[in-house]
């Protein structure tokens, strides 16, 4: 039984900070966060497929792709992005590195960076100085701080940790997130840590959290807006006694893994920018996965569908006319549409069904706005052309939403 | 010189009606339109790309390819869009042209129908009979009223003509469209009819409507989303003097053709939902014109960038981050971008550069503020790979567009 446990209690050989580094102009607010292995760790990424990747982004693969055996820190602001900041920004990355090295005095090809907040503004080096030293003196088992310190337009720090016990050891996976907008599917769609004491071969590292990141970080939709930052990281330090093997071990970490992704995946949705709602699409029997996943992620996308649901409107019409436009197979008379409250079926009852073989059934409106009104609504889409399954999960977009990104400069 | 006119003085044996059938809720609201030619016209029609289509679409794609030199009359309800109605609403639409089609003394295959409005509900055939009744009586010259009966969320009714005169002839274009939300790129994204007294073949008729459809309609982004029934007509009835070869004369035709359509789609983005500001998106120097209209599209697609622009933040990092998911070849240390206010560049000055390969300027953001804050604002962005151009003019994403369509079935 795999339980994500909304806490980390220990996971071994870590040691983390989250400090005031002054790059957020708020009053404060953290915005420095330093996480660190006693020893060696193999680690693997999942980047952003934004054409724009920002400076940390081509460092984090470059180093990823040369040193990937023997990773030890990794270093994140907030407030600002290093992003479209060409030579200047790339070098404040490395020099954002050479220090966290200097102090922890590993090598800098050992230290990953990793920036979030506005574009185009270069980092404030005085402030990542001040918040580097700050940081390294300040490593502790202090998750919270660490959590809130790469928040951006977060309301909430989001961390979470799985520990599994097995018949060869017991080990634990302890992660962190922040999201909240910008947030599109099919990339590293924000910024999340993942820490381990289990010991993985860099092949189990990179293997492990590609197959986690597909059902988790990329099956969520806040805006349809693709970051020119986000990324994945997952480090695995082996201090732990547990032994993974190829195949059950491997096995049961994955699914641990997957959880945890997917629990923070999940809490980056329910905090995405002015979000009311959270939505579980569920698309089946599309012509195969592929499809389902992109009639999942265009509903999800469709700021017509979005405002829908802000306003409990069961707006199947937009929901069909976004899944027609998917550029994909797809045909409205073999598709029927089902809306529930919640955020699982309950025992496979797909709720109040709406839309059938391309006519509206004779529902009530007045029931389906009772479920649209609902925190939680789970809607099934079966698209009666194969076997195609998969699950997005989303939000509504609100006045919320509007007032955060059109003032978030400012 | 081509000028456009906001009004209709007279185009040859064309009369219109705009009446209440009593399809819309609100009080006193036009809802039903008439279009009718005295004599037979060659017709055209451009159509949504959306795999779901609605009932009219469907039937005047299939009258559009079987008789399109003997078409008559275009009937348009507003209020519901008999969308995803399946069988009923297709034999729905069929009642609404046999009826128009015994009350005018025509073929029901000379009859187009359009419908705009909530997806998913059947027809109400006796507000529609009453609507058929109520038009073919009150065919006159009454534009105003026929543009009006077919707004939805539209907060006017759009409605404009060309007169041209030429050595072998005067000849007049007409047309109205209703838009407002739903507005996307590549499709017919809109519903237009535009009619003219020229007398054209059928292959100038097809053409001529594709060429101006590309740069007028396709063009315009208001939300993104794609509507399951929006198309565009173009009927000729060549009852003016005029004699339009396939030279010069054709190529005045063209211009003045493209003139009114991207009059009357910019109307429909000035008017969109919620709408405070006219972009003009101008991408320049893209590898090929099809991959310029593509950045284009994607950072008028943009939620994020659309907010921006509602908060009068000059974000181009957004647009930037927009154009490096468009999937397209894209490079930002190319790339460079200006801000002007106004909807045409003056003597070719871009106004203030903002971005310049791959990084900010040290512009001054209260500089950038100040233009942003207009209500009409010209975006270059120069991509430095090639010599493609497109323009495309969009709109941002306020308050008032989010509950207009949280509360549009309410």
């Amino acid at each position: 039984m795999i339980k994500v446990i909304p806490s980390i209690d220990s996971v071994k050989g870590f040691r983390v900070a989250g400090v005031r580094a002054g790059i957020k102009k708020r009053e404060g607010a953290l915005d420095f966060a330093l996480i660190r292995s006693r020893v060696d760790c193999t680690a693997a990424g999942v980047f952003t497929t934004n054409k724009v990747k920002a400076a940390p982004v081509l460092l984090n693969m470059e180093r990823l792709n040369q040193n990937p055996e023997k990773m030890r820190a990794v270093v994140i602001n907030s407030g600002n992005a290093n992003a479209c900041t060409g030579w200047k920004g790339m070098e404040n990355a490395r020099k954002t590195s050479d220090m966290i090295a200097e102090q922890l005095e590993i090598d800098t090809e050992q230290v990953l960076v990793m920036s979030t907040g506005v574009i185009g503004q270069h980092l404030p080096m005085d402030k990542v100085t001040n918040g580097v030293e700050l940081a390294c003196n300040a490593l502790d088992k202090n998750w919270e701080a660490t959590a809130t310190a790469i928040m951006t337009t977060d309301t909430h720090p989001k961390w979470a940790s799985v520990n599994v016990m097995t018949a060869h050891g017991e080990y634990t996976i302890a992660g962190i997130a922040k999201g909240a907008g910008m947030i599109a599917p099919n990339m590293a769609t924000m910024l999340s840590v993942v820490v381990t004491d289990a010991k993985l071969s860099l092949s189990q590292t990179q293997k492990s959290l590609k197959t986690a990141a597909q059902q988790s970080y990329n099956r969520i939709v806040v805006d349809g807006d693709t970051s020119t930052n986000d990324m994945v990281v997952l480090m695995a330090n082996g201090m732990s006694t547990a032994v993974i093997d190829d195949g059950y071990d491997m096995e049961t970490f994955q699914n641990a893994l997957n959880a945890l992704t997917k629990y923070l995946a999940q809490q980056v949705v329910r905090d995405g920018e002015g979000v009311t709602k959270f939505i579980t699409l569920d698309i089946k029997n599309a012509e195969s996965p592929a499809i389902a996943e992109k009639i999942g992620h265009t509903i999800a996308s469709s700021v017509l569908t979005k405002t829908a649901f802000y306003g409990n409107d069961a707006n199947w019409g937009r929901m069909i006319a976004a899944a027609g436009r998917a550029g994909v197979a797809f045909d409205p008379d073999k598709t029927s549409l089902w809306v529930s409250p919640g955020e699982e079926l309950f025992e496979d009852d797909k709720g109040l069904l709406i839309f059938e073989n391309g006519m509206p059934t004779d529902y009530q409106e007045s029931q389906a706005s009772e479920v649209m009104a609902e925190p939680s609504i789970y809607i099934t889409l079966d698209c009666g052309m194969g076997d195609g399954q998969a699950t997005i999960w989303t939000c509504d977009i609100s006045h919320e939403y509007v007032s955060i990104n059109a003032d978030y400069r400012t």
